[in-house]
């Protein structure tokens, strides 16, 4: 966080203050020397940040898949910590050119619309559980407190988003926190993904805000089955979770929630 | 706005019920045969959109730059109000592979950090207003309920950003709302753009949620002197706001604000 001197209206005059502003800063991620994509993101756990977009995006399974993640040598010493390199076993096979996010930015009309959303999840299987259990309500309606019990920056910013990821049984595995919506999902899949995590079975994906469809891609990546949000759904990201058999769960505030989709992997008490 | 059947938790049982969703589809902009970007958008004002956005990125600077938008002729039915082809005048310059978002994703080390963010705001000069004039704090203060007063969609989902541009007396020009902060901010620039309104001086872009660096450089492409926020600036935000001469004002709600920016633009009563 920087802190900053600002004014604040107080009803009568501009006064001076300070205000702790949350980080911006630009990451560039290069994927054997080229790179894959420049993001704005809140400094700070960079290698999940990339492990979990290139889990994804398909390009990764495994934690074997990445051998090293370093920043950047050849960059001088003000941006260095703004270049990640991303050093991937001989075994995976990338092509910059066809990823599914560049996919998306040099499709073709077919590839529009129904087209490319369903291109892209069949990059990943739907969920697979090996036993159907099931997600206590009075569990799922704790974890709203429990994520922002972790959410420092927040509290002192009111500038980020948050996204966590938790057991059945209500345990928090990890939380992260971020300026970029998708960037706290993806430090959160990161982070499973180097501690060797994955699949994410009986697990939640809690974020602060909405979801969006890509959200329940990078859910599905990490075979998540249950995705909760603070807010609103969007179309579809209800019509993903339905396809790719994820619960999907909305306006987690309050004590109540709403159910989008696959609701009996909830049991009421 | 779509309709969905879903299942609301009421503290006892899981209740069937129906929900508005946030419509969200993906939109490719084609720009001379070639894919600018695909964005996950709420269909609507479309026209708008790609014309803030090659506003925003410096493609274009007036009106008579874009020729004709349509839908692509060559699509199938289901797909083409997803592919909007923009017809550029024979005058302007534009390279694929050299706009800026393009720029940040192909960019190498030097670029990253400082140096692209500056390469970024040399793209538009600085706030070039031709009267100092300012901006009475009552009518800033009024501007949120003004912004909520428009938000048809929130309303029904709680799911969209909003963006509106205002007057400093208060007068409200345009208010949309999209899935996608951006979006929103270049559906009204778009629409400034079209109806020939640029440059926006002395005028404020509100948005209903927090501001980013990005938010701050397309005001900028618009000249528009004022940006404030429901929510929490970036500390990216606020030092491009002090290099460009914007005023930023943030956490605007419940009659009080900060301002991180060029404060001299504001008038107490």
């Amino acid at each position: 966080m920087n802190d900053a001197p600002i004014h604040r209206w107080d009803g009568h005059c501009l006064a001076s203050s300070n205000d702790a502003l949350v980080k911006e800063e630009p990451l560039e991620i290069r994927v054997r020397g080229a790179t894959l994509t420049v993001t704005m993101r809140t400094p700070g756990h960079d290698p999940e940040l990339a492990s979990g977009l290139l889990l994804s995006e398909g390009i990764v399974r495994e934690q074997g898949d990445i051998v090293e993640m370093a920043p950047c040598g050849s960059a001088d010493a003000s941006t260095r910590q703004n270049v990640l390199n991303v050093f991937l076993a001989p075994r995976v096979k990338f092509e910059a050119s066809k990823t599914a996010r560049l996919q998306l930015t040099t499709s073709s009309c077919g590839l529009c619309g129904k087209g490319s959303i369903e291109s892209i999840r069949q990059l990943f299987p739907s969920i697979q559980e090996t036993a159907r259990k099931r997600l206590p309500v009075d569990n799922l309606l704790a974890l709203p407190a429990k994520l922002r019990r972790q959410q420092a920056v927040f509290e002192r910013t009111g500038g980020v988003h948050a996204a966590g990821l938790f057991s059945y049984a209500g345990r928090r595995v990890v939380v992260r926190e971020d300026i970029g919506r998708h960037n706290a999902v993806d430090k959160v899949l990161g982070f499973a993904f180097l501690k060797e995590k994955l699949p994410c079975h009986h697990h939640v994906l809690l974020v602060s805000g909405r979801v969006s469809f890509e959200i329940m891609q990078k859910a599905l990546a990490a075979q998540i089955p249950v995705v909760a949000a603070v807010s609103a759904p969007s179309s579809l990201a209800v019509e993903f979770a339905v396809d790719s058999g994820q619960t999907l769960v909305g306006f987690l505030r309050n004590g109540g929630f709403n159910v989008y989709a696959h609701k009996w992997r909830l049991e009421p008490p």
